[in-house]
C-alpha cells in the first residue's frame, strides 16, 4: 500500500499539536485534583499510557477523548479540535446515514466542484439545517 | 474505557459479513488471474493477509480497500458496503470540512429530532446539492 508521504516539518507540527492537546489534559486533570493513576482507573488505560498522551507522545483514540471529556465534563469537539482530529459525533452521523454517505460521496467524487463552491453548498446545508428546526421541527 | 457490548449473533452476522466480503475479492482475484503473491506485491501488503481477508478472517483497513478497488478497477463503495463500512470518501468530505462538521455535530446532539425528521433533512440535503450543480455550477 502506498504510505501518504510526510514531511519533517508536517511531523513536527503534528507533534507541536500534540504536545499542546496534551497539556490542556493535563490542565484539567490538575484542576480535577487526580493522579493519572485514579484518572486510569475511572476510563480504563493505564496511568502509563495517559503520561505519554499528556506529554504529547501518543494521540489517544476517538473513544478515549470522549470518556476523558465526559469525566472531565469538558466539550469533547475541543479536545478533537485540539488534535486536529474530525469531531467523532460527525462520523456517527455519517455512520448511521446511508442518504448521507451517498450525498458526501457524490460531492466527493464531483470534480468539477471548486472548494469555494463546496464551501458554498455546506454553508447552505447548515442555513437549511437552521431552517429545518426553525420551522417549529 | 468502556468496551461497546457485543452479543454472539452480532459477532456472527459480522463474521457472515467478512466472509461474504472476502469471496467477492477472491472472486475479482480470481477474474484478474493474478495470485495472492502477485496481488501482494501490488497492494504491498503479504500474500498470508490477503488469504485471511479473502477467507473473512480479518477486515482490511479502508485505504486497503481503496487499493484492491484500484487495482481491480472496481467501485471501492461496493467493497465499504460489503463490509458495511462507511465509504471512505464520505469521511474525507468531512474530514476536509470545518462547516460540515459543525453542522452535523450540531444534527448529532440535537435530541429532539427523531429519525424520522433526520431523513427529511438529509433527502432535503441530497436535493440541495442536485439542484446546486444543476443550477449550472
Amino acid at each position: 500500500m502506498r504510505v501518504k508521504g510526510i514531511t519533517a516539518k508536517e511531523k513536527a507540527e503534528q507533534l507541536l499539536r500534540q504536545a499542546e492537546a496534551g497539556e490542556y489534559l493535563l490542565q484539567l486533570r490538575s484542576k480535577k485534583g487526580v493522579s493519572l493513576a485514579q484518572l486510569g482507573e475511572k476510563v480504563g488505560v493505564s496511568a502509563n499510557y495517559l503520561s505519554e498522551i499528556e506529554r504529547g507522545l501518543k494521540v489517544p483514540s476517538d473513544l478515549l477523548i470522549r470518556e476523558l471529556a465526559g469525566y472531565y465534563g469538558t466539550d469533547e469537539n475541543i479536545i478533537f479540535k485540539k488534535y486536529g482530529k474530525t469531531p467523532l459525533a460527525a462520523i456517527e452521523e455519517v455512520n448511521d446515514n446511508p442518504t448521507l454517505q451517498k450525498t458526501l460521496t457524490e460531492i466527493r467524487r464531483n470534480k468539477k466542484l471548486t472548494d469555494d463552491q463546496k464551501q458554498e453548498l455546506y454553508d447552505k446545508v447548515y442555513e437549511l439545517y437552521q431552517e429545518f428546526i426553525n420551522k417549529g421541527v
